[in-house]
């Protein structure tokens, strides 16, 4: 498999170099310890938002580093969790004094690694909360999880909560809006390619030509089940549908992602879209924000997933507050 | 090949539909006649700004309608132009008075065709001008081109004249400023993985397992040649010297762009940059202002290419004003 990378050994560091190269205005990298920093230091009193996780999920969740998000994301190497004293010295960094809110996708090693990293930066009296996000539908537990996967929606926790915390509200509070947006989100994703990652230099998993992987994780991890793949209009199905019986999204108004795994043309997403919208308004949800893109990817995988979001007037107006970060970009 | 579609004879309506259920406060889309407009008709006074070429490119030209770009894009099938009464349609509707440009690749097709929509539209009493981009330094004629061929400085064109004509400068200031951007800007790309059109349902060259191809077109076609695929810190001396060789980007700020074609992951295209930007720097190229990521891409091909502008404070103004399109936004 083709890359464009010096050696599998050092892609993260790489990248970073790059990343500080592209955002000079806006973040501060510590290629060190693998770390994003805002460019400026929180201000005094507000809470600090710090996520990370394994890379090669990008935008997520270095491009999701700005004001209205996180103050600081901590970049494991591809598809591996960042390891305790490197999200510990992100968390202590970001302190003001106010406390800092972990967000982390449910996978072991993550979760492993932000509480040891929470008993670290305790211990030097930071106090630490955690939002565990486990929004994908499609398997309860997988290879590297125990319970629901944290997908797609770990993209709206980081954009609300960074409002919430830019608004000065406390910690507690942003744990709790943290854990009422888990509560009422969730996920389904789809793979009709596999994914390569640098270490491994060949695709992850094999799909015949005719094959989709129905429920697929983020890293390549199984799903359901492989089934034939349809038109566009049988797909949007076998995504809208999974989400639609695992939680009640009508008589609110929802936020909805389709999301790129990496490798999909935007002209096929926006066509998949097409399938997906009418099908989520003839269910009787009612989509009040709609983003479409490569937000949460997997490397070079083909395919996509939707997320989407019981919300509410207070969540709409968090959701459309201003946000300046090279993922996600609005109001400012 | 896979594919989220339908059936490859309705993938642009099809898509389409998608776009207008993603953006319904900012765009109107056109189905019949495959027109991407803003939501609000132009203010009365404006020159209207009209691009459009084959599709395949996304975001480029239909998720650069919005304020501060363009007032509409005309959406050819996949790598094939738009016809002449669709152009002119487009060109009528977004005509206050004041005249409209049109900014054009340079594909013979998307000439010839915008030419006869020009002369369409005059014959109603629409003032036309045209900005003609043909920034790739990487062959002289092409498979579908007399000159150079037009790719990623139209991102530019399309961003800076939009943010004048917000201004409301004059049909005639705004093509000698398109035309000045044409004059300062160049753009080279490479290919690591070929891409498939719908129609054609396979790859539209092959390319070996070790192999790349230098000045690569944004439709696949060919480029100088063909060349064993190094490191990304070869890749990016491969990148970088056809352009400096062809314009003098030292003495003034550049505005960089290092662009996706499709299926390369960000972490990878970031990477790249980090090897990039320190050889703009070590040429003496003082880069103001950067842009990594999928701006106008070849559906799913793997690769990059670099375009540069030679600014001045006037160009990185524009630059920097405020553009709320779905593929570029900030600002607003």
């Amino acid at each position: 498999m083709k890359e464009l990378i010096n050696d599998a050994e050092h892609v993260i560091f790489d990248s970073l170099k790059g990343v500080a190269a592209a955002h000079p205005d806006t973040q501060r990298v510590d290629l060190d310890n693998r770390i994003v920093y805002r460019a400026q230091p929180p201000r005094p009193g507000k809470v600090g938002l710090v996520s990370g996780g394994g890379s090669g999920h990008e935008p997520l969740h270095s491009g999701y580093v700005g004001a209205g998000m996180l103050d600081a994301a901590c970049c494991g190497e591809v598809f591996t969790s960042p390891v305790p004293d490197q999200i510990s010295a992100a968390t202590n960094a970001v302190n003001t004094g106010a406390g800092v809110l972990h967000i982390v996708k449910n996978y072991t090693g993550d979760v492993m690694n932000f509480d040891m990293a929470a008993e670290l930066s305790a211990a030097e009296g930071v106090e630490v909360a955690t939002v565990l996000v486990n929004d994908d539908v499609a398997v309860q537990d997988s290879l590297y999880t125990a319970g629901r996967r944290g997908v797609g929606l770990t993209v709206f926790v980081e954009k609300i909560v960074g409002a919430a915390a830019e608004q000065g509200r406390e910690l507690g509070a942003l744990k709790e809006l943290g854990d009422r947006i888990v509560a009422n989100g969730r996920s389904f994703g789809i793979a009709i390619t596999p994914c390569t990652t640098p270490a491994a230099g060949k695709p992850s998993f094999e799909l015949a030509e005719d094959e989709m992987e129905l429920g697929i994780g983020i890293h390549g991890e199984p799903g359901r089940e492989r089934v034939k793949l349809g038109p566009a209009s049988d797909v949007a199905h076998q995504l809208v549908e999974p989400v639609l019986a695992d939680l009640d999204f009508t008589g609110a108004p929802v936020i909805a992602m389709l999301n790129g795994m990496g490798a999909t043309p935007l002209i096929e997403l926006y066509l998949l879209y097409g399938e997906v919208a009418p099908l989520l308004a003839s269910n009787g949800v009612d989509v009040a924000r709609h983003l479409v893109g490569n937000y949460i990817t997997a490397l070079d995988m083909g395919g996509a997933s939707l997320t989407l979001l019981r919300a509410d007037d207070e969540l709409l107006d968090l959701w459309d507050a201003p946000v300046n970060t090279p993922g996600l970009r609005w109001g400012c």
